[in-house]
């Protein structure tokens, strides 16, 4: 092993976690202590002999500690090849000592945005000495070992590195640097430039927690990352209060979830239940329990396994409904005694707590790869109030229509396209997702009401006298009138279609009520 | 406007384009230029006066270069706040001169990987001292202007810089070194670590081309991000022959159509069609005319205003048959003579030309945004071979219904779960998408196959001794039930429900030949 020996150790930190124990212990080991201002400070508070870096320079700390670092007998101490001739004659010349470790951890930047520092003091905080030093040292990771992180200051408080954790240290320092750019190029691109898309876009991720038991398929592999200088709310953040750990499919269902109930977030209890990250029932009504009912009613076939969601804290009486049958992921913005005592029961059942929902309307950006590139776009934040919507039949809808019509249309939002959704009595009737064309989606939404009367006995399906939404315009008739032959009496959809008069003729003649909401939601 | 008169400017960069138009027309300004090595003689030998950068430290270049910049000579020029009174105290006192304009750029470590440069040679082409240069500056911007871009020469050229440019050029000049960092971290955990999910994981993406006319939705921005660091061709690298620009839908659908192209790279001509991103025809054939007429045939309703993927260059029959209805986007490996011209009457349709195909088993991660973090995982490079397939009925499968199974097994991957597929001799006959349980893509599927039959007057729907596929395990026999109804004789699918017996009972009972994989393929 190329185990070498420590002699000289340069500290600057400002996370000062740990810090005295390790020089502490380095300081018992021979190694001679070398660090600035603060650091240097608290080093020689705990009783320990320390260097400073302008001792070292010979050059004084100048411009408000802008410059103090930035000298080649700092950088010639950390970039020397040791075992270079001329390298070693430069280092006699100038009479540069060589620094064998050094620990560095910078400024967080992003807390003092996250703080709401005005730009001055933002910009003050961009550390450029720090960084030189990590870098430095992790290019001559040969010779030099970079910890950046409180957590790896066990690896060297021996006195002695090795070169596999000097390579794995410098591949955290170059990791480290990396996103301290990036967060700071994102804050001058949204402070300055109000760039959506700039040109050069830095996304650093974090991994929370190991890595996930597989992917999508158990042959993949999967992490989830949390996202760096984003505050959203998401399935990651939640307290998961009981249950297996989330399977990356847990993590794409629970989100499509959590979106989908964020958009009830204050409105009447509701319920959502998810599949495949398809909505397959949802409802609103006076209390949780009898919202969870209505919902699971909608399909009781595609619930089983599923995931579920709600926008109040659970009770006891919706937790003992949730439990009759098996349930993969439960999320909620909280849970009472009651509720919590009676998932304890069910072992496997995962519970995540949120919190408050996050905010549907919220700003974002939404990437995903494809071959050779990425897929970027501002989310879905779109949402239609009743003053949008525009009214193109001969009758006007009643007041229930157009609640289940807006109802209907939130929920098409999060239907992968084609969707058609029935809805009646703020209750999902029938939801016809993921098809290659529109009239296709609506039979199956009627087909799929027509089931679940059938199950639950209600001697007409519930489409009948529905409202129907639309994710996108019917480019034909057809769609429309297949509602229409499964009992919708309303319609609600985005209008744009070139046929839109055939359309809006054939709403006529069947008596319907449509309104057009100029907005369209597809989802894939 | 806060127009700055430009008096000294450092300039060091590694590509040389445009850098003594530059320096030529600074130098009529009356710019004092310092440099560097390489770019200095490049200046000099074009007549113009340089100051060397180590005249200015008074400190010789030394360690092959490693260390010549990081000098508090070269650093405090940048970082002092020209208008702080200790500031420029300092400056007097250590003979520090200012620097008004900064201009470098990095040696490209991406492509000194690229080109399979030993370890060694990689980290020695770790830039240290050009990085704390334009960190130095772009903090500075308030005085000083950082450009590491040749095309923004322009800018600066006059000799004076605007505070507007300055911010611009400094949120640039971040990104720059975030990106730079996080391509040397990347290189790190993949040369050293082998790590797959890094702790850290920084991914640089690079905008092609404007940002597109919407996103999913026309109230969404969006843009196309190129993958730094991955040579995947994808539906960003393709030649556009013609046809309005892709919107954000048509690269999520032409990325679906490629993936499942590329399966298809080895085999007889096929044809794929998508519509929102799932399939709705894929055939193989003896030419490509024939294979696009049994996709289209599959589904003729959904197929209008589809995205067209072919495994080989289009010739004049196919593209005369493709043009004959509506198609938005239109993907192959090359096109003759003829079916170009046959395009070129056809404006508004996307024709994209690829070269050669992705290998659909290569290695690479796939991610995605969800609410607060990112889900990170493996692509699905999962494949399937006979050697794979386990026989669990009474009856064999026939060399037939064993290709079919195999086809519609491929396809199903590519399908939206729950997936059924059925196909029968190269074709797909229904293709059941997107449902929150397995019966109903079944039944779907099944549908499907009717209608087409109907349209075409084939007198029995192609599922009748057809070859089914199912993308994950059927939980219980009524998925089965609904193929054997629908006429499937074979049944290929993962197999691992804890009621596989009664499944395999079920298909024993039926007569079916079925197969178990062992792999699933999922996707959402």
């Amino acid at each position: 092993m190329t185990s070498i020996p420590v002699r000289r150790a340069l500290l600057s930190v400002s996370d000062k976690t740990g810090i005295v124990d390790l020089a502490t212990a380095l300081s018992g080991k021979g190694v001679e202590l070398v660090s600035t201002g603060g650091t240097a400070k608290a080093l020689r508070d705990a009783g320990l002999t320390v260097r400073d870096i302008s001792e070292l320079t010979g050059f004084p700390e100048m411009m408000d500690g802008r410059v103090k670092t930035l000298h080649p007998k700092v950088h010639g101490g950390l970039l020397a090849v040791r075992d270079d001739a001329a390298h070693a004659a430069s280092m006699a010349e100038h009479q540069i000592g060589a620094i064998d470790l050094v620990v560095v951890n910078l400024y967080p930047f992003e807390a003092t945005v996250a703080k709401g520092a005005d730009r001055d003091e933002v910009v003050e905080n961009i550390d450029i000495g720090g960084p030189s030093m990590v870098r430095s040292a992790a290019k001559n990771h040969a010779y030099v070992a970079i910890v950046t992180d409180p957590a790896d200051y066990a690896l060297v408080a021996e006195g002695t590195t090795t070169l596999n954790d000097r390579k794995r240290l410098a591949a955290k320092a170059f990791a480290t640097t990396a996103a301290y750019d990036g967060a700071i190029a994102r804050w001058f691109g949204q402070v300055d430039q109000g760039e959506r898309f700039p040109a050069t876009l830095p996304i650093t991720l974090r991994r929370a927690g190991e890595e996930l038991r597989y992917g999508e398929n158990p042959h993949q592999h999967a992490a989830f990352y949390a996202a760096t200088g984003d505050a959203t709310p998401g399935i990651g953040q939640a307290r998961q209060v009981q249950g297996k750990a989330l399977s990356y499919n847990n993590y794409n269902d629970a989100d499509a979830a959590l979106e989908l109930i964020a958009e009830f977030r204050d409105a009447d209890p509701t319920c959502v239940i998810v599949k495949h990250a398809n909505p397959c029932g949802v409802a609103t009504a006076a209390t949780l329990a009898e919202a969870y009912e209505a919902a699971f009613a909608c399909d009781t076939v595609s619930a089983f396994g599923g995931i579920i969601a709600v926008n109040r804290p659970l009770d006891g009486v919706t937790a003992k409904a949730i439990t009759g049958i098996f349930t993969e992921v439960v999320v909620a913005p909280d849970a009472d005694a009651e509720a919590l005592a009676l998932f304890a029961a069910k072992k496997n059942l995962r519970l995540l707590l949120t919190g408050a929902l996050p905010d549907p309307a919220r700003d974002g950006l939404f990437a995903k790869s494809i071959a050779g590139g990425w897929l970027v776009q501002s989310r879905d934040a779109g949402r239609v109030l009743p003053a949008d919507l525009k009214v193109v039949t001969k009758r006007q809808p009643t007041e229930q229509e157009l609640a289940d019509c807006l109802f209907a249309w939130t929920i098409a939002k999060h239907v992968k396209s084609n969707a058609i959704v029935y809805a009646k009595g703020g209750s999902t009737a029938g939801v016809g997702a993921g098809q290659m064309n529109r009239l296709e989606s609506a039979r199956i939404a009627a087909w799929k009401a027509k089931d679940a009367a059938d199950k639950a006995g209600w001697g007409e399906p519930r489409t009948i006298g529905s409202a129907v939404a639309s994710d996108a315009f019917f480019p034909f008739a057809d769609g429309l009138l297949a509602a229409v032959e499964a009992g919708a009496t309303a319609v609600i959809q985005p209008g744009g279609s070139i046929r839109d008069d055939e359309v809006i003729a054939a709403a006529d003649a069947a008596g319907l009520a449509m309104v057009f909401t100029g907005m369209r939601h597809f989802r894939h």
